[in-house]
């Protein structure tokens, strides 16, 4: 099948991207600059994988989501919080249904350069305190693109019974280069290691016994 | 409730504008620059009504849609086709998926500013050729959104089982001035009268017995 695969240039979404390739044709590698901090770190890695799949790769830029949005996920948005990803002030990094937004201009573009699928890095650890990460926000959202396309867009899910740790051992078992990966929100120079995605990164390559290749501030 | 209307500028969501007025608390309106060739004819109206009525207005630019998409209702397609909407060839004025992209940005900016619903001038008439018009989108699609908020935003479709010609008859009552309005796809000097959206147009105006003021080409 032809597919789109979101890609962010995090660890998640760059596995599905070489996951994909290994089952799918990949005919285009889709992110977004919405103004986070961290997109800057980000897009740079995510184009940097696709040349080395010889996939395509669009970056769809959405300025409004800083403008008109508020999150402090965003440059207009206030700091980062620190901890783990439950703690109550994680709220505060939730970009207001940006999954949905994401998923649906990339269901649009599918079906312009008539792709059958979009890939989706989604999988069980995604966040209770991110609606538009839970299966009653996924499910109806895959069925309206698949309805509202003439080609009956499906979305893959290829993780979305895994943890953050089989990813990363998927990762592994498929030779992809972790330190060409971008978590962290705070989008500094290195990865700060103490932000909700920090400290899930460290724990998804320590619970899988996967060598960490990224540098920590601490 | 407090409510934002996607108002494109056209006769329907004009309509839903006014009437949303009249039973809630509009806190905004938003357009859609995606790169349409009649974009400009439909925005600064918009921006018109919104104005008479006092709600703050807001466009969002999503010229990514003219770059990246294929249909001919972008300036970056082919020519606008003539006559009836259930023609085939009105298939070519199709922007994939673009009533998903517009509801789920304005799902997210209803959360950003604390509105609970998204009102959408969907109606009875809206056309098999799109499928993101049918039911068997919007109903998941409105699911989506409510599952993918905070807020639970719900998405209201006040005219979801009258016909264009009701809208038109609503919009008289509501006293609109129906000549600040625009619907033509060609998007030049003045209507053309001769492509679906025209066609359409002066039949809801007709049937409704309402007077048209509209000036058509011919």
């Amino acid at each position: 099948m032809k597919v789109v695969v979101l890609v962010s240039g995090g660890m998640d979404s760059v596995t599905a991207l070489y996951h994909a390739a290994s089952e799918h044709e990949v005919v285009a590698g889709l992110s977004f600059d919405y103004g986070s901090k961290h997109n800057h770190r980000e897009l740079p890695l995510a184009a940097w994988h696709c040349e080395q799949l010889g996939v395509p790769h669009q970056v769809v830029p959405l300025s409004f989501m800083d403008d008109l949005f508020e999150s402090d996920l965003l440059k207009s948005g206030g700091d980062i919080p620190e901890g783990h990803y439950e703690a109550d002030n994680m709220k505060q990094t939730v970009v207001p249904f940006r999954n949905g937004i994401m998923m649906a201009i990339a269901a649009g573009f599918a079906e312009s350069i008539e792709a059958g699928g979009l890939v989706i890095a989604a999988h069980s650890g995604d966040h209770a305190i991110y609606p538009d990460c839970r299966e009653d926000f996924m499910k109806p959202m895959a069925e309206a693109i698949t309805a509202g396309t003439y080609a009956d867009v499906q979305v893959l899910r290829p993780f979305i019974d895994q943890r953050k740790e089989d990813i990363a051992a998927r990762g592994a078992e498929l030779g992809i280069d972790f330190s060409q990966t971008w978590s962290c929100y705070k989008g500094g120079e290195l990865h700060c290691g103490k932000c909700g995605t920090c400290v899930e990164r460290k724990e998804a390559f320590e619970i899988a016994g996967v060598e960490d290749p990224t540098v920590y501030l601490e």
